[in-house]
């Protein structure tokens, strides 16, 4: 039975993409629901200055009692060593790099050149391979099917920057539609694309559904063999930095899109639905989003691992 | 390049699931501005008695005031002998008949069996193929995919029921998840399975947006060679017997899918977008749905037809 991966990334790109803070006790709780559904790998903070992203000051908290979770892959992302290093340290079992295909958003996102973020990212492989051997490091290309700022992103540009990340050392690549430009043609040939080039390294999927576009790039990231999706429960988040950027993917409901289509996740979409509570307890202000959640499972619906 | 007929289905689907009746003349500014957006085909009415759905009252003088519009293909529903003849008598250049797969749907949809539903098809291709013979008529099957009432539907019952469509003469089957329980594997073996059985009457697709997963469902449905999809703007419409079932996929969205990944519709996103002014208008209470009205084109978006 194929399995797929389906990577929580709502406490990190939900909770810096919106005005509040959400309590570091309220986080924990949440993070503990997200795990007790099944999730295997949850993106739990990003390691910047607490000056640029108040809501992420606790960041090597979080990362620790995460780590404290049974099975739980523990990611965290971060812009540049400085940030990498506080992620190593804290402990995190993988760390994202955000790097930007886009050179106008690189400099709106992490104030880098192109030439710096390269320099950047070899620092922290070094770190990485002289200190802490067991962090898997992921390079996520952020505007990779098209940007905000800099319109649309030739192919060919996104592949370039991946092939150059995997020559840094990065052990995966993935693609991050931060903007909601991608389209399921484009999203099938980049994928495919990417697995010719970086073969193993080819990494995840990150979509966003600013053009409710999100599950249909799914399908054709699924076609090119991708196994492994963001996604953040009730779609929370965006990209300060991407004008008209909305949320992630919902969760809720791409673990109903996998699991429909026979491909296991591990989740239990009903304890899934559950831990909305706990992200509701800590943010009752914000609006949560997905369909599954209002419409509930199908009647007679059956996991994929129920259904093997 | 490749063309895709979008069938705009609010007119009919939507204004039939909602409360409110909307007046005649606003009916006809929003078909007329519909139109003007390129929209080919439209779905303009339900041949029902006034008593059940008010709302279609206006049936024979909307399908009569459309056709006066150029180049438009003015479809309508009937879900019975009796609608036909007035759908024909109007002058709809297409009618689509709803036959449930699921037998439960149904009784609650158009309170007949299998059988009695099938002798009414027969009774209304005679009538066609006497007196009518350019009106092009569709099966459209409701709850191909699943049922609120009978749960799963079996793929082989909805085949069983395409071919015994077609050997009665509609011209086209279509299926129609009318729930919100189709996914995208699901969708490819149908419409794969639907097209080998079929050959060219096999129709388009009817996608709900119930569980997010119709945009999904399109991309798989398109790689089964379906040409031709409903849609309705600001996903407005439902099934009012299936309980939980929400609105059609949003036109705006479809066609920005459908366009980004090169393939032509004929239709301008933003005149379809000013519509949406047409529809509140005579609207004003009703809630839009749609993600493309929100977050805009992207920047640098190219239509098909000027990409090709």
């Amino acid at each position: 039975m194929p399995q797929i991966l389906v990577s929580e990334v709502g406490p990190r790109d939900g909770l810096q993409s919106i005005a509040a803070v959400m309590p570091t006790p309220a986080k924990l709780r949440w993070i503990g629901a997200l795990a007790a559904a099944g999730l295997r790998e949850i993106e739990v903070c990003s390691f910047v200055p607490p000056k640029l992203l108040p809501q992420m000051a606790d960041a090597a908290d979080v990362v620790a009692a995460a780590r404290e979770l049974p099975g739980l892959h523990v990611a965290a992302l971060a812009p540049n060593l400085r940030g990498a290093q506080a992620a190593f340290e804290a402990g995190a079992a993988k760390v994202t790099l955000p790097v930007s295909v886009s050179e106008a958003h690189s400099l709106a996102n992490v104030r880098k050149t192109h030439a710096q973020m390269r320099d950047e990212v070899a620092a922290v492989v070094a770190l990485r391979d002289a200190r802490y051997p067991d962090v898997k490091l992921e390079a996520g290309l952020s505007t990779a099917f098209g940007c905000t700022l800099a319109g649309q992103v030739p192919e060919a540009d996104t592949l370039r920057m991946a092939v150059a990340m995997a020559q840094l050392g990065v052990d995966e690549v993935g693609l991050s539609d931060t903007t909601g430009y991608a389209n399921p043609a484009q999203v099938r040939r980049l994928f495919k694309a990417l697995r010719a080039e970086l073969g193993a390294r080819a990494g995840g999927a990150h979509f966003h559904n600013t053009r409710g576009q999100g599950l249909a790039n799914v399908v054709a990231a699924l076609e090119a063999g991708v196994d492994t999706f963001d996604a953040s429960q009730g779609g929370l988040g965006g990209c300060p930095y991407a004008p008209g950027a909305t949320g992630n993917i919902v969760t809720e409901d791409l673990v109903f899109l996998l699991e429909s289509m026979g491909l296991d996740t591990g989740i239990d979409v009903d304890a899934l639905m559950a831990a909305r509570a706990a992200l509701r307890d800590g943010l009752p202000d914000e609006p949560l989003y997905g369909h599954v959640p209002d419409a509930g499972l199908p009647k007679g619906f059956t996991y994929a691992r129920e259904a093997a």
